[in-house]
Order: C-alpha cells, then sequence, then structure tokens
C-alpha cells in the first residue's frame, strides 16, 4: 500500500508507493529505447493485459474491454495512489503522512503504436482531450479528490517506460505544491490588478508577436516570457477558463489544433524531441476561478536537467524564447 | 549577456544565458559517456585552459595557474552569471527582468581526473568544503550577492558534461524559489516551537535509527522521511549552524567524514550511482539564523524524471526510506 509523505520543512508531499515493481535491477540507470520488448500492452488486441477500461470511444459501437476503439482509459496496473486509500493520519508536527488516496488512470490516446501528436488527425488530438475531461468530469464526484495532474511523457529521457502513445492522470486529494504556488501567483495578481493574468499574458503577447508561435481566435501558442529550457511552449485557450473540466468541445477542439500545430513545429525543428506535456488546471475547491486559466505546458527534454534545476532551483536556459519563438513560426513539418 | 527573468504567474527565476555555446547540435540529446575527448580542462598542466585561479590549495607553495595543487577554483569559462551584472529593470506588472548579476565558479576537486567522494581520503574531501566556504566567505563581501548555491553533478544523467571530479557556485542576487521555501517552512515551526525543525529531526531520527545511515558525534547522515528518489540522503552537522561559510574547519572536517561514508555506502549498493549534491546555506541577509540549518542533500539520479517529477508536483519513489537507510547500513566499499 502507497503513502503520501509531506517534508517536515518544505512541506512537499512525496507519494511512497513501495507496492510498485522495485527489483534490485530498478535502481540502475535503463537503456535508452529498449522500452517495448516484443508484446505492447497498450495495441488494439491486448486490451485484456492493459488494465480495466474506464472510457473508450469506439465509433462502431465495439464491446468494452475488446478491440475497435479510438481512444481508450484504463485503470493504471500499477497504480501509485488508489480511491481505496484512507485520508490522513497526523503522526505530529514532524511527520505527517496520508493512506495512499488517489487514483491513477492511464490514457491511451491511440490504437496506433506509433502515433504522434504531429502525425495524429485533429480529431484524434481533440479526442484525447475529450478524454481527458470526461475523466475528470468522473473523477471529481469524489470529493476527497481536490486536484488533478495530467502528465504526458515521450521517451526516455522524460521519464516514459513505454512507446505507445499514453497519457497519466494522477488525482490527489491535494494540490501538488507547485500547482499551489502557481494559484497563488494568480490569486496574488487577481487581487491586486481584478485580472486574470493569463488573459493579460494572452494580450500582450499578442500585442507583442515576439514571443508568439501560433495562433487563432480559439488558442494562442507561445515560448514563455520566462521559459525554462530551450523550446518551452505553452498553449492557452483565448477565452477564460478556470477548470479543464468545464471547457466545452470547441475550446477543446481550437487547443487541440493548436496542440497538433506545435508538436508539428517542435518536430521539425528538434527531429522529434523527447517532451513531457503537463496540464494545468485549477483544483476542484479552488474559489480563484476569476484568477486562474487551464493551459498546457510542454517541456522538452533535450539535456538531463542539471542538480539545481532538479530541486527548483534557478534554471539555465541558453535560448531566449524571443528566438525560439522564431524558429518554431518558420519551422513545420 | 545573461538576464534573470521573472515568471510573471510563479515568481520563479529563470536565467536566459545565450552567450552560452548554442550551437543547433546542442539541443539535441547528447550521448552518454562521450563527455572529455581527449583532453581534460580540469586535469593538471591544463590550468591555462580552466579559466582565472581564484583560490587553490598549494601544499608545496607552487605558483598560481601552475601545477602542484590538490583543489582549485577557478572563474567559469562560460559564466550563467557576472559580477559586472547590473541590479533590474523592472518592466512592469508582468515582465521583470534583472541584469545576470551574480557570480558563476568552477571547483576542481582534485587533480586525479578519476577520483571520486568514494575514493578519495577523508582529507581530501574536506578540502573541497574548505574551498567552497572560502570562496562564499569571499563572495559575500559583495552585498549585492544574497544567496548561495553549490551543486555537484556526477555522471551524464545528472547533467555533469565534464568527468573530472568537480562542483559549481553560483552567487544569485536573491535566493530561488526552492531555498525560500525551505526557509520559510523553517522560520514557520521555529514561530511556533522556538526551535529549529533540522534540530529536532536529527535528534528524532537520531532516537528512532529506522532512517539513519550512519553518524557520529559531528555529523548525521540520513535517508529522509520524504524522500523524493530511492536512497536520497541528507548530512547534517550535529550542532546548530545556520551559514555553511559560518562552519568552523572540525564542523567541516565532521561532516567530509560522514559525506564521504555515505558516498562508499551508495557506490557499493548502486555501483558508482550518477548524482546530484546540493549545499543547502541560509541567505546572506536571512534574520531567520535560529531558525536555519545548513546541509547537504544528495539525489541519486538512476531514473529519469518524470514530467510531474519535473514541474516540481508530486514525486513518486518506490524505496520507502526506512528500507534505503537499512540496506545503506549494510554496504559499504
Amino acid at each position: 500500500m502507497s503513502e503520501l509523505r509531506r517534508d517536515p520543512v518544505t512541506g512537499r508531499w512525496v507519494i511512497i508507493a513501495p507496492d510498485r515493481s522495485r527489483r534490485p535491477e530498478d535502481f540502475t540507470p535503463q537503456p535508452v529505447g529498449a522500452m517495448d520488448g516484443d508484446m505492447c500492452p497498450f495495441c488494439e488486441g491486448q486490451e485484456s493485459i492493459a488494465g480495466r477500461e474506464l472510457l473508450a470511444w469506439r465509433p462502431g459501437g465495439s464491446v468494452s474491454n475488446g478491440p475497435g476503439w479510438r481512444v481508450r482509459v484504463v485503470a493504471n496496473r500499477e497504480p501509485a495512489l488508489r480511491v481505496e486509500g484512507t485520508l490522513g493520519e497526523d503522526r505530529g508536527l514532524l511527520f505527517q503522512s496520508w493512506g495512499g488516496l488517489g487514483a491513477h488512470e492511464v490514457v491511451i490516446e491511440s490504437a496506433d503504436h506509433r502515433a504522434t501528436l504531429a502525425t495524429m488527425s485533429a480529431d484524434d488530438v481533440w479526442r484525447i482531450l475529450w478524454a481527458w475531461r470526461e475523466r475528470l468530469r468522473d473523477l471529481r464526484r469524489d470529493i476527497r479528490l481536490k486536484s488533478f495532474s495530467v502528465v504526458k511523457n515521450v521517451g526516455a529521457p522524460a521519464g516514459a517506460t513505454l512507446d505507445h502513445p499514453h497519457s497519466q492522470i494522477l488525482a490527489l486529494p491535494f494540490p501538488p505544491h507547485a500547482l499551489a504556488v502557481e494559484i497563488e501567483g494568480a490569486t496574488s495578481f487577481h487581487a491586486k490588478t481584478s485580472r486574470c493574468v493569463f488573459c493579460d499574458l494572452i494580450s500582450g503577447e499578442t500585442a507583442d508577436r515576439r514571443r508568439v508561435i501560433s495562433s487563432d481566435e480559439g488558442a494562442l501558442a507561445i515560448a514563455p516570457y520566462a521559459s525554462r529550457v530551450p523550446f518551452e511552449v505553452w498553449v492557452l485557450p483565448q477565452v477564460h477558463c478556470a477548470a479543464f473540466e468545464e471547457a466545452g468541445d470547441e475550446m477543446l477542439r481550437a487547443v487541440a489544433e493548436r496542440l497538433r500545430d506545435v508538436m508539428r513545429r517542435l518536430d521539425a525543428t528538434l527531429v522529434a524531441p523527447p517532451y513531457s506535456m503537463m496540464l494545468h488546471t485549477c483544483p476542484t475547491e479552488s474559489a480563484d476561478h476569476a484568477a486562474y486559466h487551464w493551459h498546457l505546458e510542454i517541456v522538452p527534454r533535450l539535456r538531463p536537467e542539471s542538480g539545481v534545476a532538479w530541486e527548483g532551483g534557478v534554471m539555465i536556459n541558453p535560448v531566449p524564447p524571443e528566438e525560439a519563438a522564431q524558429v518554431l513560426r518558420a519551422n513545420s513539418l
């Protein structure tokens, strides 16, 4: 059974999940590329081993847990958190832990093992966002789950252990520290100005142009002002919306279109780079719906992070975002 | 010229350093191992190319910038920050940047290209900490420099680009976010209890034993309660001391001894793992010397971080620290 532990100094939460795979060879660096072996559990026809189906897009009305799907969400076979977990046991001032309460799901984004966000159709990309939204709408009915992380890791340098296109949904009983800091920043900006900092960013960047990668009426892709790594990209819906699960089909279509567009630019510029993509969305109980604005952050993982970067220190980025945006504006598949 | 930029939402600072090497091939992942090429700029005899000498331990009284040294500190040849930088230009509510004010130095820890903290003598390890301390004492005379990061990255997966044993000193005009959060946590604990949270941790862990790796009267090595990765280790001086540069020779000797001991245990257990080591020390202007306690954090870099980990989200650690401590207590070179 896993456990959520709080660092006594920083308040940082960590999931200690000893029931996941843990043989001695797991502690040594794995060779890059040797990930899938002979059989991929996420390919069509392997539904029985991928995990219990929670949601699927089945155009022909095919049967649950069988083939004939376009996108599929399953329970993680080795979940870091479970809805059967229990809420906290406070061991006192220094050590706090909670039972591993939460949810951990896998979104299998395509039946095609080699599909990528750059090669999929805009409809295919939209269906991924649709699956995220439907699962978040279902998960937030459990009032103990307060915050959602959706993460897509592509390539071994980004921490991916399977090549088949997939993303992970984590539901947590509290917002993780990085999200709490972001909410706090947005709330403080809103208190000062009565405006959403992301809406201001959208109009400021659109007027400035230097960091804009591409845009239309529905969504904007930028190289953020304080980009942490070369070619970091944010994709934001143009219309204010705090919680991803509140987004309508049209907003998701605009963001899917923009996401596919920037992935085609990144692939053309960096030759299919490893990357991590994170959905940033408002925690369920936040009162700050006027202050926050959901968006996607895409972080190419071109080099291993140094120790300073690792612990959230000051990152050193050799490529100014204005230059990254210029290159990405000019290149696409 | 580099620039310090502040993210408008989170307040996270990033160094945009476009004058560092930036050819197109820098954006693609580098092969692991092909780091030093034929000639190492940090080896004895290459002093003229390593950079201007700022400090050295020269037992025979050898000449500056020549051979005959045990440890040597040089200016980084491609510094991310410079003391010639200028303080801020506030561009308004959204975008803040400062000139790249700071310092960026390299500590060449041994003349022996293949030396490691596990194979060096305790005296050799002590001389590294001595060099850090002497440089911090010198740097803090520049009152514009408020916070120091000392980082040692070993192995390509930890972001190291040279094999020769070395560490880096960064001096910044403000504390980086992660340190500010740690200081805040320690200050808040001190406000509640009038005690140092790290001193409490030392006595609590010493009494509990389960997470203690090794200890003596001078220093303690533990697997921290909320370890973020397998085999994370903290080394703390037993006696309260907030700022590393205030430490006396005896305190540094005790920590050096403990550091060498845990590196011998990590090397025996994980077979010379890549790792990052970070010195955590109180910012120069902090009033919280009663609340904070300097220490070293050692993070083995066994697997690439997933996207959740990358942005400071909730980490998933498959090895409980109690188990890591048990294994490390039993194994050493």
